[in-house]
């Protein structure tokens, strides 16, 4: 398989210093970068600002913004079988960009705006030969709001997480499907869960 | 000498998954914490969210925030001979941290406050046998602001830096005196700058 990885946080320029940014580590991503190369298939690996080590023999594709994964996502993906966004895409971003940086002093607004659903944006293109994965980072329990996501974004396969095992070492994840079945993983390294998600992956093709 | 080191962004929470950032390597903490100890001084190093390899006789604090950065430098301070402020903390945080993680859609605003104005802070609690050092990170050609800055701190060298040369492995500097000598520092690389801004310190206790 040709497989499409998307991993670590995107940063939102709020001027040329500043940006929004969030927690993720690119861990996962690596991890299932790791697991699908070993597994033989080829990978791209679309990796925002964060340092992490990437297997040698993976075409690694660097980004920076939520608009820059967002077109990386919707050229690449074209020429792939299987999407997995292990990515932490900003759901916001400043509406515009300072040119200057802003000196301290007194109070200041930001104003927000959502950024693209990306995986939504990938289930619309899918072809009928292509498959695509998500992750949910939700509060613990909310499964019905991970469910909503999967039918919604078109998606094959949506990982359940709760929020507050975020930035770990290991991974606590359910698995939905969208004809309704579930699988339980209980918490387990990154590494054996990505091993574990490449095969589910492969499984979609069957 | 003891010598205290701040280095690397201050990143201010938003939510549990978000903050705000800024694009600081921390390299030239990095940089500075070898300089010192290679000149023999005993170094402690205040470090932001950001992977930086730090020389391993350098005793080492991590901290997340402009608030965690704050405390820790008046808690320090006094305990060391120099202070010099290489991290780029950050000059605006969210008023308030929400306490759940925020989901895409529409649209979002953030109030934002001016954080402690830390260089000053130490400036205000100096005593006669320690010194500060800072930098300034302005528009190319603003040295009267980085003068303001050097007098406003009650600082005793002011490292002015062109913003355009932010986040490069090279540093083009000009330093400034209380008294109003300056000494310019064509560009070169931070290793190297390094061991001269140390050499400087120095020189402020003769």
């Amino acid at each position: 398989m040709r497989v499409l990885i998307t991993a670590g946080p995107t940063y939102e320029p709020i001027d040329p210093v500043r940006f929004i940014g969030n927690r993720s580590s690119g861990q996962m991503g690596a991890a299932l970068a790791n697991a699908a190369t070993s597994a033989g298939h080829d990978v791209t690996l679309l990796l925002g600002p964060v340092t992490a080590t990437t297997p040698t023999n993976v075409r690694r594709i660097d980004v920076f913004s939520s608009r820059d994964m967002h077109v990386s996502v919707l050229r690449e993906f074209p020429n792939h079988d299987l999407l997995i966004m292990a990515a932490a895409v900003a759901d916001f971003r400043p509406k515009s960009v300072n040119e200057q940086k802003v000196e301290r002093g007194g109070t200041m607004t930001i104003e927000l705006e959502s950024t693209e659903d990306i995986l939504a944006a990938a289930g619309a293109i899918k072809r009928p030969d292509q498959r695509t994965v998500g992750f949910s980072l939700v509060k613990r329990g909310d499964l019905a709001r991970s469910r909503e996501k999967l039918r919604r974004k078109n998606a094959d396969l949506i990982v359940y997480n709760p929020l507050d095992t975020m930035s770990s070492k290991t991974i606590e994840s359910i698995l939905l499907y969208p004809d309704g079945r579930t699988e339980d993983l209980p918490l387990r390294d990154k590494a054996s869960f990505a091993k574990i998600l490449i095969e589910r992956g492969e499984q979609l093709f069957r």
